[in-house]
């Protein structure tokens, strides 16, 4: 079997015809057309055996991943998806493996509207690419260098369930003093990162800056502060957390998750503070404010006790 | 240094700011623009170690060549190549490999006006993805299936170069028999093929159908065959050869390099017979007929005796 036929086999029929897809996989290229005015929105990301992912991790959930991930920077982008490409090393050919793979995957790609369009398969170390491409109408991208002086900062969902979920994973003592339905919460998180794309939409109307929570939200956050030249205040008592995070984290491990926990793929959103409110009431996903821009370039968090530190914003990097 | 610094430090710089380029590395995704009415193309090929190429390749042969067979797929389409992103996993860390590779990617980007909009760098076992997108007019692109009974097929430049330079590389009595400057060109075609992206957007004016000849000659034109349900007559001593081909490949093996060499990354083109003389003369390639389009689904060779042999699509094939 030739890697176009492995693509199409396990792949082509579980993904949904493609919006503006003129001519799919099996040709050189594929031939896409984006609406009149549309902007093109583009992002790669891959994931590799033993540095984003155990050996161990099931195929579903891998093939879940490696599209979410990426779906989460259009979500940050607050495009549309439209078409990805996958290019798959694999180290052994195995039915079953691929099968879960492209299951995990395509049922992602069916709740997100996005078409497979490309592939390449080859045999070597297991190693998965996706490229995403989406559109967005001109002016409503969320970039990362428009946050202004006096903006709330707010963030979707929960922050640390994923970092807890992993720590607790190589932990077996700890593990066992966490409720199982609070560790199918996290390990849930973990694995099936749900990527926040019509939360990003609907923001994207009163945004001023976005980026998605992958290395953790110091470390994000400071990408947005370094774009914008601007400084923010974040208030730790205001940091949302999970009952399961609640439940199941030793209180002296929080700060650091919260702070510098990867692998959330929640938004972090700058916007100004009187739209704050109509925000949250149309985010599709919860919304939570937890601090605002300031002048400066430091990143600081306040305590309970009204003591103000700055955070470095070291999150997970591949070549520290 | 972080995965962004790494991209932007040997990468950036070196690459030309793109056409319709909005917004370029640095956020969670690019930002790009067609012009009104141009159609997306986009194509994905990993290189990975020990299977598309040796460890001892040079770093800059192996940038160049990263970023070519994906070039080859748009030209193999009649695209204008616009932007690419780059997946790069890394076993180490070493600048100067780095900074090579990236000459060698750069230095192709730029005479192809191709412009690196994003990158992941991640360490692991040694695996470069690319991803390039292009734009052709509406109706322009050159696809696989639409080659008709009677068509001319034609090709670019010479086939089975790249075949023989692999082979000589791991033969020295053989190669010690070709002189120093044939074995130069030879291996300059397999490491630093041509993408034929100009030949590419001129021939899709008469072009029926195309392909880009990156598994062999037989492989690549049955993809076609397939496509546009028809079959072919290929006449042998109408192959297109170089000189350095005809001095360095013993007589025996010429007919398997022609047929079955990959990496050639020549276009294969059906065109109607009465437009050949025509698009041969508008070819900035030189341009060689060596076959026509007939009825069935087989692919046959017309040999100098006049008799016909079917030939076996297999090319060069990951899986088996």
């Amino acid at each position: 079997m030739n890697e176009f036929e492995i693509i199409r086999h396990y792949f082509r029929e579980l993904t949904p015809p493609a919006t503006g897809e003129i001519l799919g996989i099996g040709d050189d290229c594929a031939l896409l057309a984006l609406a009149a005015g549309e902007q093109l929105v583009v992002s790669t990301d891959s994931l590799v055996a033993g540095r984003h992912f155990a050996h161990s991790v099931a195929p579903y959930d891998l093939g879940y991943k490696a599209l979410a991930v990426n779906l989460s920077d259009l979500a940050a982008m607050g495009a549309s998806p439209r078409w990805f490409t996958l290019a798959l090393t694999l180290d052994r050919f195995e039915p079953e493996w691929l099968q879960e793979f492209a299951r995990g995957m395509s049922e992602l790609a069916r709740t997100s509207g996005i078409g497979l369009v490309g592939g390449d398969t080859t045999r070597g170390p297991l190693n998965i690419n996706v490229t995403v491409m989406g559109a967005v109408e001109p002016g409503r991208a969320m970039r990362r260098d428009g946050a202004r002086i006096g903006d709330v900062i707010c963030v979707t969902g929960t922050l640390g369930d994923a970092a807890l979920a992993l720590r607790l994973a190589g932990d077996a003592r700890e593990a066992q003093a966490c409720m199982g339905d609070d560790l199918r919460f996290l390990q849930t998180r973990l694995h099936r990162p749900e990527p926040r794309i019509a939360a990003g939409r609907q923001l994207s109307v009163w945004a001023h800056a976005a980026v998605d929570i992958s290395d953790g939200l110091a470390a994000d956050l400071s990408h947005i502060l370094a774009a914008s030249h601007v400084g923010a205040e974040l208030i730790e008592a205001d940091l949302p957390q999970s009952g399961a995070f609640l439940r199941c984290c030793e209180s002296q491990q929080r700060r650091a998750h919260l702070l510098h926990g990867g692998d959330d793929y929640e938004l972090c959103i700058c916007m100004p503070e009187d739209d704050f409110l109509k925000a949250q009431a149309a985010s599709p996903t919860a919304l939570v404010r937890i601090g605002r821009v300031v002048e400066g370039e430091n990143l600081s968090l306040i305590e309970a006790t009204g003591d103000k530190l700055v955070i470095p914003p070291h999150g997970f990097r591949h070549f520290e």
